[in-house]
């Protein structure tokens, strides 16, 4: 190629693994490839840095390491999650947003209508922000009841109040979980003193690896596993455990926890920069949920709706792309991008202004926001 | 450690990683780290050999690449495989064996329970072998079927007439799944030919990556997926795609389908003298299952049953570890070994003796089992 650059933008997507990732996970696809589950040496080595691993990532989120699931990843951790919640406590009621992740909807979505629950879709205002009266009245409803409502909206980067949610919850005796996958290493997460039943998490999305994620479900909620088989994970999980995947999870995830004050710092700052240079060089810029609002969205991603623009109009991810700035229109999961996105569609964006996902890391430099800003300036001259 | 020798006989379990197997996989750990479902250039860069892994696996198979979807392992296509079909296909019958791995025989028990669907466990002899008739007799009834019925057993070794079975449900208008999981890469598979409808394939069985696998489905027998989330995988499987270690599953099948013929006549020979050795060391030696017999047992297993011994009773295997020699009771996945083993029990093996399983890669040598024997000559003087 010539000397186009190559800037990622993309990191809710999926982020760059970080050196030290892959560093420690190597002795593991050499030296160390025991199967954990064997009783010889083989794979007792596995297993001790097996169950180190669990223990740190325990730590890091203040759970018990008995509460530690891994599985092939968020999407996994969360389809276990919703459907053993259901099943363990026979649910009778599933209250929702249509905002969630595909992950968490689709599921929910099959399994009400297969099991005939009924299901609760939260009403969204235009910014994607959740009514908590509206879920306290449908909680109010004595059925058993399951709440799913993520962390950190992955589209428009809303952050949910967890805390007020999880004591609603509590409150009213409903089983809550949350899909975490774009919070988890990159927010503080108590998860002793927080009422929520069931997380997950996504290694890839924290500078890890991918095809590893975990399921955290607290130890007095239990429920069964998903994917049925051999005895691994304490009965929660089949499967050989892909240690050296967890073992690199285990890595990136305490690299995100010990520096997180630092890396939220540099990506906030970046954020920002990003969002004034922006509103600066084209005018009728706004931002879609709330990830304008720098207090209430993830710092990791600004969401850019556009003015109409006929040379643009359905072209402004591929003249991104063309010039070398990988971002996104919806969630990768959805691929086709701007035209599926769920989420947009949920909160009435205008499909006539190009919409834009910006997604940021500790990787990305203000020369990249500098030269992105630019293109799009020329885009839009 | 001292000078205590690391004999690995526990391939069976798991296997060593083949270095260019590592090799393969190291460029999407670092540069090409992009989200395949991703559509700018670092999604694209990774999508594309993403589907050029798809299209090499389904070659080596004689399989399109429309009938492989990636999955997390062996233990995660079982299941899709199984729950797939009931859900499609309706199914009212289920014939299966009591000598299958638990990620087929939990999963059908479970489901059978749950749907209230008729199961019919086929009778094994005492070598583990089924009865075709009894299985002709099975289909005659009218009810729709589904027969799961692996190709080569993970314990006992024994190696099923895949063409026969699957002759006998085609004839019968059955649905075909077969765990192939100890089979694929050591054993030609002709999928346009043989009708089969769903087999499952694990990478780390065949010295790829742990963590990854594959689901084969014939194009004509769609089933719905099981971890539902994102479009990925043509909707047969949410989740961000591994594309790593799908990499890494990719070329470790090539490598061993392409030297298949040569690994085989290496390790046949090898077990060959593993067997005349340990017959000529210690009297009173049996082998469990048909894996004595070279013509019809996988190649890479010898299940070996030990006279009783009051030194050895119950410490076999502890003794052998101790000698620096890994190998097995059981299956890894049910640990805690001989006395979980649901096949030794299902053949009516003598739990007086001591069962343990031996199992090989092209990367163990004559000098190990030399090493071996002697051991176990020690052992049994």
């Amino acid at each position: 190629m010539s000397d186009l650059p190559s800037i990622y933008f993309d990191n809710a997507a999926t982020t760059r693994m970080d050196e030290r990732v892959l560093e420690s996970m190597m002795p593991y696809f050499t030296s160390n490839f025991g199967n954990p589950s064997s009783v010889h040496s083989h794979g007792r080595n596995a297993r001790v840095e097996l169950e180190k691993a669990r223990k740190k990532i325990a730590g890091l989120l203040h759970a018990s390491p008995g509460e530690i699931t891994f599985t092939s990843g968020g999407t996994e951790a969360d389809n276990t999650a919703i459907l053993g919640a259901i099943a363990a406590y026979d649910i009778q009621h599933i209250i929702t947003s249509p905002l969630e992740h595909h992950a968490v909807l689709h599921v929910v979505e099959q399994v009400a209508k297969s099991k005939n629950i009924r299901l609760s879709l939260l009403t969204v205002d235009k910014n994607g922000t959740i009514d908590l009266n509206e879920l306290e009245e449908l909680l109010q409803n004595k059925a058993r009841t399951m709440v799913s409502l993520m962390h950190g909206n992955n589209e428009i980067g809303n952050v949910s109040d967890l805390k007020t949610i999880a004591d609603l919850c509590q409150r009213h005796s409903a089983y809550f979980h949350s899909d975490t996958v774009q919070t988890v290493g990159h927010y503080p997460l108590d998860l002793q003193s927080l009422p929520v039943h069931a997380i997950a998490g996504s290694a890839h999305k924290f500078h890890g690896p991918k095809g590893v994620g975990f399921l955290y479900t607290k130890k007095n909620k239990k429920i069964p596993p998903m994917i049925a088989g051999g005895s691994q994970e304490r009965n929660m999980r089949g499967g050989t455990e892909n240690i050296a995947a967890i073992i690199g999870m285990a890595k990136a995830l305490e690299i995100a926890v010990h520096h997180q004050t630092l890396h939220r710092e540099e990506i906030v700052a970046l954020k920002k920069y990003f969002k004034k240079e922006i509103l600066a060089a084209i005018p009728g810029i706004v931002f879609n949920g709330l990830s304008g609002d720098l207090e209430n969205s993830l710092y990791t991603v600004l969401n850019i709706s556009f003015p109409p623009s006929d040379t643009n109009q359905g072209m402004l991810l591929f003249h991104l792309d063309l010039a070398g700035i990988s971002a996104s229109g919806g969630s990768a999961c959805s691929s086709g991008a701007r035209l599926g996105s769920h989420v947009l569609q949920g909160i009435g964006a205008d499909a006539s202004r190009e919409n834009v996902r910006f997604s940021f890391s500790r990787f990305n430099t203000r020369e990249e926001v500098d030269y992105t800003v630019n293109q799009l300036k020329e885009l839009y001259a």
